[in-house]
């Protein structure tokens, strides 16, 4: 491994996961790390997601040659800006947010001499905080890497080779194609499960206690990634605004088309389109990215059946 | 048990399970089957999804005293007459359709002269056919049963008792309710995953590989229920229609509030919106009507490791 330091700011899911995965896998590179909450930091330490907590953002960069930052899209530069005079030279700056475009921006401008590659490792779980990561949870996920035009291709694959020995396969992508893939593949998801968990809440005729007694009947399914981080999720659509707008439009098109079906009766249109969404389902278990058994596996596994 | 011989018509993943699970909770009881594909029929008997796989629906019903109709909701009516003439005068008719007004009526409309108490087992995987069912699926689910006024009382907590032996809590509910909740709880989150699924295939700037490749980002979630069965799911938005628009229109304008928010950078609105929905999600998780596991438990498991 080419690093031999690697510096983690931002000690959540994701940042706790690539300190534990980089103990895991490269057990030679050192890592440090820093949370501006003392008790995330408390708790970093006590689960030892890096080898060095340190006290300020500062120290946690001193030395190291690989600087990731791990904090909600939106404060990225000034994260950014609070390390920019300890920074070693030839650090190289990267980071896991789910934009590209603005946080690419954001880091250069915050540091102008450096080398920045962004990164998107597209892997997670509704947890967050320092009690949410495991060196587990980039295996066989997908890492999207968007280098700036004439990156330096050394860097570059540096930073490949560190992903795919964290388990991620790694993809090179264009920021703002990157943006635009995402805004469908995760952030309209997102915007949309928090909606209908929220539309539910509201009810007047039927209460709470109803939405979540009944939940199995497919509900349930949006409560998961609407448990997601409130902060990171803010910035996500504050961030990728123009890219997840055009993704709603299309849905909300398409979903008002649905709509008159079921208002004039047409059921052929609406066996059409329910028939056809079954192989993208299938082609997803094929690529190894979601469980083959029924029901995500639920209920099928110990403990899951004495809690089912 | 009260029951004999109980008969069952459609042995997909609905009619399966309960074949299966009451030969295993109530082995002292008959149960016989039809369905209207041979194939089925002959897949049913291969897996022995109740004692004896009839020929005719007509078959399957001679001597049952309680009759259990798992046909899709646009096609109870129809399944009923078939059978009108061979049931045992005394027989209780039910069904478990996920709408409750209409097959109530289409039922009653069909057998005049018999008792027909609808059932609806809030329990489900994505997966349909003869393969699908399996014993446990209605344990720990609700099972709301939805008796008209004046039901004979006796007949009522036979129903009840049935189903609880199966695995499943009972709630009694009104029907126009029971369609309301189902509307919110189960049917919008179809039509929604059903939507945003063939919205993702749809585009021309990102490509469906890459819509299954990067699917772990929250997608992935939504194509499950996408993959339940479209002659079902037609069936109930016919039949359940009035409750799902309106639902559907609460969804609509949540989600115009939020796109309004984005737009306008109103961080604050998201926020607030984001941070509410986590408590649901717990409270779903403590009643046990989803696993505790962070992903639902993916990748936990054995096989779901190798797989994913």
């Amino acid at each position: 491994m080419s690093f031999e330091k690697v510096a983690i700011i931002g000690l959540g899911l994701q940042g706790g996961s690539i300190g534990l995965a980089t103990q895991e896998f490269l057990p030679e590179v050192q890592t440090s790390g820093f949370d501006l909450d003392p008790a995330t930091r408390a708790r970093a330490a006590d689960r030892g997601l890096v080898h060095q907590v340190c006290e300020t953002a500062a120290e946690a960069v001193r030395d190291a040659d690989l600087v990731i930052f791990c904090v909600p899209p939106g404060v990225m530069g000034e994260a950014a800006l609070d390390v920019r005079d300890a920074l070693r030279k030839d650090a190289l700056i990267s980071d896991v947010g789910s934009c590209k475009q603005s946080i690419a921006a954001a880091l250069r401008e915050a540091l102008p001499d450096h080398y920045v590659i962004p990164a998107h490792p597209v892997a997670g779980t509704e947890n967050s905080g320092p009690d949410a990561g495991f060196a587990h949870l980039f295996r066989n996920r997908w890492c999207i890497v968007t280098p700036p035009e004439h990156t330096d291709l050394v860097k570059l694959s540096q930073l490949v080779e560190f992903w795919e020995a964290l388990g991620a396969n790694v993809e090179i992508m264009d920021a703002q194609h990157h943006d635009l893939v995402l805004a469908v593949t995760s952030h309209l998801p997102h915007l949309i499960a928090y909606t209908i968990v929220g539309t539910a809440s509201d009810l007047e005729d039927v209460t709470q206690s109803e939405v979540i007694k009944y939940s199995a009947g497919g509900f349930r399914d949006f409560t998961r990634i609407a448990a997601s981080d409130p902060t990171m999720w803010r910035d996500v659509f504050l961030t990728n605004k123009e890219a997840v707008l055009t993704m709603l439009q299309r849905f909300t098109e398409d979903l008002t088309a649905l709509q008159r079906a079921i208002r004039v009766g047409d059921g052929d249109a609406l066996f059409e389109q329910f028939a056809r969404t079954r192989a993208i389902r299938r082609s997803i278990i094929q690529e190894g990215q979601d469980d083959s058994r029924p029901d995500f596996g639920r209920g099928d596994h110990e403990n899951g059946t004495k809690k089912i």
